[in-house]
């Protein structure tokens, strides 16, 4: 148990630092912020996502504020973006691919904590993936655009999967490191893939758009 | 109060598909968003109002995560809309009859729980009056729009007068069916009388709207 | 204790006031809303980040719910800038002081009241600076501009000032009206500063900000 609660600390810890980055560099690019802006958009990307969390689950004072190692790695990943932001511009794969950890690592850990409190399955499915989805929508909408998790259909569908495998997994009797791992694995794999080869959901007949 | 309770849930799952059918529509509409875009729109219309609700009564996790049953007709709601949007694009009568027949219920519905939760007269009121206009404004706030709770008075004043009644019946011993029912009716017909006639809220005078 | 927190009750509830004529006069002027979104607005910068500090510290329902003169004097606030907005539009610069009053008084009993629940001395500052900012934040986002927390780096700093002396204050073991009124007069001086002297945050490097 003990060795289980920190592998998740662990890695939320990497989830929040690699949002915090990417929240970051999404102020620097987006909007004209200013440091504040930029190490507040970065601290929101990275722990929003675990705020709901945690007003959801009733868990509170969220764990992002009883516990300051996760404010220090939020902030410390919204400053090293601030003040990387020139290397960092041209670094746009990376980043991609830092989203993708935090994604992945967020929608396990979200089931993981969801099942932890009592949730049934499918309740801490979609907890998992809100977990996952949940600062990047935050970022989104204040820098006044459409969230990702809206039109991007191959955001959620990879945290959904993410969660609905380390669910099973528990399910199953297979916890810990392994399973942990395995589910973020197959989420990332399948966020990545998915940019890669343009998957896309499926939308509306077309001439419905129109108003 | 078993079947008070029953009540409750079943005016609360009416109101939830009709907001998830809402909401979805809106996502076919004002944005082009795909399968999974328009399927959680529909889902955070839904059940945005509920969870704004219980989190500030403090009943987490919310009944929409401890009760599948919520999340399985939201996104039935959502799904419907998808699935159906060519037709649901000259249905734009009946998407605004769902839409009141949702604010109505959820007024009643939250201000009724509020009650039970303890809480007094004007802010029971108040928490029917978000809890009806909680998730249309997070639908708003997503797809950036200007809510409607905002902009169109006759939104929250029906919710206001629907909140209104049902505390006022349940502080004179009138509850059940006959007193939820009777003042979502009320609800329901000043929301519709209002579209109809272009009922608007007094504004500022002309000329402060400049900038 | 009983003093200390009726000291804190009054500082919140004209802070409260305070934002409450703010939030609604951004109404009257940056979008054309009636009387019941004016009014909406107003309560909601008004009262959105002590909720916002509620629901974070789990100390529901929030204080704003299950005390009515929140709600009275919010909405009293909101209705008075409807009602007086031909002269409010001329007193633009009482209303910016009216909001550096409310980012004052609500870091200040902000980051006391998470010292009170028990947060360390780090999620207290920050807490205190979330309930400062809190409300703006939803007002700004609820009419589509870019919150001041983001893009105007003078606007969090004050807060987190003010939080940071209150917290130290208490720490030393002073406290009660001097302690929370000096630091309250701090960030007061120093929000009204920056603004006359144009203080701003450091900026990314030039040409990042273009995509």
């Amino acid at each position: 148990m003990g060795d289980d609660t920190t592998l998740l600390l662990v890695l939320d810890l990497i989830g929040t630092f690699a949002f915090g980055l990417n929240g970051a560099l999404t102020a620097v690019r987006a909007a004209q912020l200013d440091l504040v802006g930029v190490v507040t958009l970065g601290m929101i990307t990275a722990i929003g996502g675990g705020i709901i969390r945690d007003l959801l689950l009733g868990d509170v004072p969220p764990a992002t504020f009883s516990d300051w190692r996760y404010l220090a790695v939020a902030a410390a990943g919204g400053l090293i973006a601030f003040l990387l932001s020139q290397r960092l511009d041209r670094l746009a794969g990376p980043i991609v691919v830092l989203d993708a950890v935090g994604l992945s690592l967020f929608a396990v850990t979200g089931a993981s904590k969801a099942l932890g409190f009592g949730l049934g399955v499918p309740q801490a499915i979609i907890l998992g993936t809100i977990t996952a989805v949940g600062g990047g929508t935050l970022r989104d909408v204040l820098v006044r655009q459409i969230p990702s998790v809206l039109h991007s259909g191959f955001y959620a569908v990879p945290a959904l999967i993410g969660a609905t495998l380390i669910v099973a997994a528990i399910g199953l009797g297979v916890e810990g490191l392994v399973a942990t791992l395995g589910a973020a694995a197959v989420c990332f794999a399948v966020r990545m893939l998915g940019l890669r080869l343009g998957f896309r959901a499926p939308r509306p007949p077309p001439g419905k758009g129109a108003r």
